[in-house]
């Protein structure tokens, strides 16, 4: 059955961004390290990790065959919208309070949707039997809030940030059991951790 | 080389205990699910996880294998001092600014000690080979920040908590780069994750 897999690269001590986020610096300082497994030269290359015949490949296949994307607004604009196609033309719903600006109401592939769970129903009709990749913290503690998380993929990087922005911040004080399904060691570090969220 | 490790259970969402955690209530509301993985019928039993042929059992059998035990006063002193004996006799600093009470300062294999950095070196020196087992997450920022740590082995428990006392608050802003050295998958959804500080 189709499930929806939040997929975020996190420091060991928890922060998926340096300190000093914002819409002109979305990783905050020095946040970029999260996401060198993903880089080729200084640029993002999901290509050539593809190729590589790599844990870490068979990480980003995973997560490029899903059929639908959800995410927040604070991850979508300050990444440009992703150009209007975040991976093979796969539907995108956006969770936001309010209207999208006009550059990112005019895409075809993407909705603006104003609560979490009709944005994650809609994701699954729209994937059929694929899976949903989700991003963004915000919209990983509202999925979890409303329970309709169903995965979480953590890409845990070797490193401590100290300060930034958390993953995990602003849960409501509940416990929440999760059966671990998958765990990869990755090249340069970086391991998997894939559990499902029990309900 | 003798190490200085940090072992700590923890959430997967970054929490050592519960909210409301205070002398009288050391692991916080429903902290011991952090250490469930360490009881039998509700109790503490190590010895029964060491006999059980299993990979937590090995993790046990590394901890109780170190020369020497370096905690804060806020892990030792709830705990009752280990009723003065952590295992097989080895000597306990206790990182402290203030003097023991007198129940504590009588324990022979006690010493406190106000730095981590001096803790850490008489530590060390008392565990000969062996490496010396750290506890606390008080104790863990000082000694990140001295850059007294060697290794961290965290026993990450498949659940979120939302709210409690996370390991990782109130570093410095900087960056600290580890090495991954061994991940294994514990029985009950527990992943043991083992790290080396590299500087």
């Amino acid at each position: 059955m189709s499930a929806t897999v939040l997929y975020m690269s996190m420091s060991l001590d928890g922060f998926i961004a340096g300190p000093n986020g914002g819409p002109d610096n979305g990783l905050g300082d020095g946040g970029l390290r999260l996401h060198q497994w993903l880089m080729t030269g200084g640029d993002l290359d999901l290509e050539a990790i593809r190729r590589s015949d790599s844990v870490n490949g068979e990480i980003v296949d995973e997560f490029m065959a899903t059929g639908a994307t959800v995410a927040g607004r604070g991850t979508f604009e300050p990444a440009g919208g992703w150009g209007g196609d975040h991976h093979d033309g796969v539907p995108i719903f956006i969770l936001s309070r309010h209207e999208p600006a006009a550059e990112f109401a005019q895409m075809p592939l993407v909705t603006y949707v104003n609560d979490v769970t009709t944005a994650m129903r809609r994701a699954k009709e729209a994937a059929g039997d694929k899976d949903v990749l989700v991003h963004g913290a915000g919209t990983a503690r509202l999925a979890l809030a409303a329970g309709v998380l169903d995965e979480l993929e953590l890409h845990v990087i070797p490193v401590l940030f100290g300060q930034g922005r958390r993953l995990f911040e602003g849960l409501a004080r509940e416990q929440i059991e999760l059966q671990r399904t998958r765990i990869l060691e990755g090249e340069g570090g970086v391991t998997h951790m894939h559990y499902r969220v029990q309900r």
